[in-house]
């Protein structure tokens, strides 16, 4: 695999989904072009993402970024393409425990979705600002019920599989699912600190996973690197006070 | 296969999420238990979902149904046991276009979700009463942006697969994204008639998909069948009136 090289079009400016997909990479040591972070006279910028959206030869075109291409194969959707990855470089489990690692995956992937959606409750083409109001109300509940739930649904995973005896969310080894994890956690840690030093004594199994994850060599190389884009208000998992509030409801 | 016997853990009174794997079993002819339709006397019923979800047994617990079992492996999340079945009977591409099939289904997915949106943009544990205004809201953006845009999507991929030439989303065999598309298409049919009335003579090859998932034999006698369950206000696809209106905005 060591001369696989993989091309990332994702955009350039945030985290986003393509975090999940460049942790995977990174952690795999692949090596990997993030294309759309390329100049645009390079071939790189928005524009190349933009024309590989709109890419028309026969085969499966793609809705949304991210997009990992690898010859002449396209696949997009991060939970496919962690998994995906995940399968080629000793990032995933064998036999039928491979499904598991991926309805894992794809529970993560709806969390981001809950994430993501208590800034933007009504629509990503509206600003945060026209959509305040509805924020504050979704965010309540994703607090109060959506994460509490997600954590508790993680530690019970971690706990049945015996993470204290040093193994990870499914298997004996990591996988793509407990680097994707650590992502979506250390997102909600950016985007809601308060809400999260409440909740944090009550995982432990949780926490201490993304402490492993954070200090796998590559993973700590990356994270120290120029690479990793800092979180920002214009991704994911974004940091707005005034849906922090540790207001008593 | 023909004596693999599954077992699906599902709400009993909605299509919901648990009908895209229904339609994966009934289209393969396989044979299945829908445990929670059966009587709680009989070992079914929403009790016997609670207890699934709560096993507790080393491995990758559920954090929500739909949940596959087969003697004693259990996948959750729909697009996963979708593609888990699509690929043991034959309805599943080969070779790397398996990932693209998972890519396709992973977007029906993204848009399942939002479909389910636009009557509960702010939390699924209210009443859909108790959000009505920002239903109205959402619902607004998801007819004229989203639905558009997913419909096109599709339409794109199926005329570069071929869908003229009898093909299908991948490849050239009908796989369980097709199927999934059949449904899903079918639940927003019945939610916005007027939107997708307006919109239906802009995507020949994604109606004429849906004619063709529907005249499958095995489909055809399962839509005809007690084992159907009629679309509802309880499940994902829901008619309000008042959020399909034709008005100018």
């Amino acid at each position: 695999m060591a001369d696989a090289e993989y091309r990332l079009y994702y955009w350039p400016d945030i985290q986003g989904r393509g975090e999940f997909v460049r942790l995977v990479l990174e952690d795999a040591g692949a090596p990997y072009v993030d294309v759309a972070r390329l100049p645009d006279e390079e071939g790189g910028g928005v524009p190349a993402l933009m024309a590989c959206l709109e890419r028309d030869e026969v085969g499966a075109p793609n809705l949304a970024p991210p997009i990992l291409q690898q010859g002449d194969f396209y696949i997009s959707q991060t939970a496919a393409i962690c998994a995906y990855l995940g399968e080629r470089h000793g990032l995933a489990p064998d036999g039928d425990a491979r499904w598991q690692a991926l309805h894992l995956q794809l529970s993560i992937a709806d969390f981001v979705v809950e994430t993501h959606d208590t800034h933007h409750p009504i629509a990503g083409s509206l600003y945060y600002e026209e959509q305040k109001a509805e924020a504050q109300r979704r965010t309540s509940v994703f607090r109060e019920e959506r994460l509490p739930r997600f954590l508790g649904y993680c530690e019970r995973v971690l706990s049945l599989n015996g993470a204290a005896d040093g193994r990870w969310l499914v298997g004996a080894d990591c996988s793509y699912a407990d680097l994707s994890l650590f992502q979506v956690m250390t997102g909600v840690e950016y985007a809601f600190p308060n809400a999260l030093a409440v909740l944090r004594d009550g995982y432990p199994h949780l926490f201490a996973l993304c402490d492993r994850v954070r200090k796998r060599p590559n993973i700590a190389a990356y994270l120290a690197s120029e690479r990793r884009i800092a979180f920002n208000e214009l991704g994911i998992f974004r940091h707005y006070p005034e849906l922090d509030t540790t207001a008593v409801d």
